[in-house]
């Protein structure tokens, strides 16, 4: 199948990713045919975690400030307690999430990823879900969460932990697609 | 010195605390003569964080649900980034850090600790810091949010990360000697 025939997605990661909240998406969308970038504030290479420790580690295709949004057609977080606590406080990789909500591209996050959309100021009036320790953080930004395996909000995908990734790569790739979707904005 | 005779300090942390923010401060307020206690969700030992990888274990003295907060004078919650994820996730946890404030007892909170003052909805209207990375979280819920090595409000103390450790100990030690704070509460 090629579903997703000349769509460009970022995956933009940095240690302490959970392993496979990215290398799962990362073959579903190469599968259907996407182009897949891994995007880092750190050069080379970042380690992943599973099962509570350090993993392996996967190649960065490019720096965060070395590219754009406009490079790509839809972004992919993964999650891990570790990695978007780290993103989060960078404040390149920030602008990066949120330039996809004003050009209206979509996004997919899991587990702990939705933490750079409360940092991108981007989570008001949407609805999506986690994992669920960050709940209340993204209730206090103004989300609606709901306990699903997957939840689709006008081209933001969202679901809860590694065993939904099933549910999430499918619905990735649907959305991913569509492409641009109004409704999802900053 | 005995600035603390007679006062008994709640730990409350599970594994992934960050080591230096549990051993220190428990030797601090040791020396002052407190009484201090290791209290956790899990049974007899907790590992810690250090240096970007896991570390050493101490002991637990108790288990939360077999404590209560009034069993206490004071509580102090370490950060490191695994541990209050594990932590805001246990219902009791959360429960016997509220019953502090409830009954305005005085509470020391540094790094990612401060995430369990979000999960137990204390934080509306209170002056604090924390770890950079969850100011955003902290702001949402209500607090307001300073950059300094450590933020005394009303019984509240907190800090930044490891660094602000001499600043934290010394106003936690003030703090829990002073006992109980009208200003302190959910």
């Amino acid at each position: 199948m090629s579903l997703l025939k000349d769509v460009r997605v970022a995956i933009l990661a940095t240690n302490g990713f959970e392993e496979s909240e990215l290398t799962e998406p990362r073959r579903a969308l190469e599968k259907e045919g996407a182009e897949v970038f891994i995007i880092s504030p750190e050069n080379d290479h970042i380690k992943g975690w599973k099962n509570g420790d350090w993993s392996d580690e996967v190649k960065v295709d490019a720096r965060v400030d070395q590219v754009s949004a406009t490079d790509f057609d839809a972004l992919m977080l993964p999650g891990g307690v570790i990695n978007p606590d780290l993103l989060r406080r960078d404040m390149t990789s920030v602008a990066f999430v949120k330039s996809f909500f004003t050009d209206h591209k979509p996004v997919a996050a899991i587990c702990h990823g939705p933490q750079m959309l409360i940092e991108a100021g981007v989570t008001n009036g949407r609805t999506l879900t986690s994992f669920e320790s960050i709940r209340k953080d993204l209730e206090n930004s103004g989300a609606h969460w709901i306990d699903e395996d997957v939840v689709v909000d006008n081209g933001l995908v969202t679901s809860r932990s590694p065993k939904d990734l099933p549910a999430f790569n499918k619905k990735m790739i649907e959305e991913f697609r569509e492409g641009k979707h109004a409704g999802q904005t900053e």
